[in-house]
């Protein structure tokens, strides 16, 4: 069987590999799994035929014959279970690098797609200048003991996991904010993810989606 | 070995079971494993004993012998993976309820959050009535495809699981809201997981360490 994913037809991020298809991607290319993308319109993300894949309309889904997955974090959990390389091998340390995914997903995640939101779907709002530093300060809550936690240390806890991979690519999303810079042991983090070949044949790979979607020069 | 997690020695919510260690106890009693509590006050949160077990000073935890896993979702998966009762047997099963997992904390949680943060930490500030309708309303782009999915389903996908577990504790955090109660399909979802005698154990179980912990009064 082939693995199947969605991505968008044209990211809104013009390409700079914040989607999450990016981070499947990076997963599959890290445990060396050939896949295939069905690219998406906007339109088509909302009609039935992609809300049985997934409920909430979005991207990345996975598909490998019957069985058809969303959610990023379920994705990569799911790839780093059938291949080596995205987990370690004892069972103590899968859990931790676990531990690492869901803390990527949903403790430092959460207040970055609040600056998301203000930054662009409340941009014009007459309270976002104002507001814009109380997100940032909650984003710092988290970059703070992360950045403790991690040290001097290449990766989160031993070798690099799926809890790095998650984690880089939330992070990544900062680097616009210049938030990321405050930290510069999370700023090396970052960089150490992105210098990866597998990241490296990701982001490409979404990257040329990006281009040979784009409407022709006029 | 004994199972012990970390708690709030006073919960901040009062004892209505919305902190997070409520979802941990509640997937310890579904799988039927007794647990001990360690009890921790605001202060020795960010202890460096605390910030060993987890890296950004929360709760709970989760400690097995040599094991300590942070994060809710990993150790509700955790739990999930060593014992019956949270994961279908068949693979494709397991995998899709593990979908919902992650969907429970990284799609429909984060607007949540953003709803919760508004309500306290920014209740003073002038933007706040303005802008809550905003931050409701995308709340309201989770729960209506939410509720599509669901149907007239008793649970998400078949039998409850550890995918149920985590969005009726995410779902519960909005009944102050009243937004629940605009998808009456939903609000009867988190009544049957409520119903569930394990979550009923859990519940009275944080609300008696709440009362035992409460100042005598004066």
């Amino acid at each position: 069987m082939t693995v199947t994913i969605t991505a968008f037809e044209r990211s809104p991020d013009g390409g700079r590999g914040l989607a999450r298809d990016t981070r499947v991607r990076w997963a599959l290319e890290e445990v060396g799994c050939p896949y295939e993308v069905r690219p998406l319109s906007f339109g088509a993300m909302k009609e039935p035929a992609h809300l049985a894949r997934h409920p909430f309309g979005q991207i990345p889904t996975y598909e490998d014959g019957e069985l058809v997955l969303f959610e990023t974090g379920a994705i990569v959990l799911h790839i780093a279970e059938r291949h080596a390389g995205l987990l370690p091998a004892d069972a103590n340390g899968r859990a931790r690098a676990i531990s690492w995914m869901f803390a990527a997903l949903n403790t430092v995640e959460p207040p970055i797609l609040e600056l998301v939101t203000a930054r662009f779907q409340e941009r014009d709002r007459p309270w976002t200048e104002e507001r814009l530093p109380l997100v940032r300060d909650r984003i710092r809550e988290r970059l703070a003991p992360l950045a403790a936690r991690l040290g001097a240390a290449d990766w989160l806890d031993g070798t690099f996991s799926a809890g790095d991979l998650l984690m880089v690519s939330v992070l990544l999303r900062l680097r616009p904010s210049g938030l990321l810079d405050e930290y510069p042991g999370l700023a090396a983090y970052v960089a150490r993810g992105e210098a990866r070949p597998a990241y490296r044949r990701a982001f490409d790979a979404q990257r040329a989606a990006f281009l040979a979607a784009a409407p022709p020069a006029t």
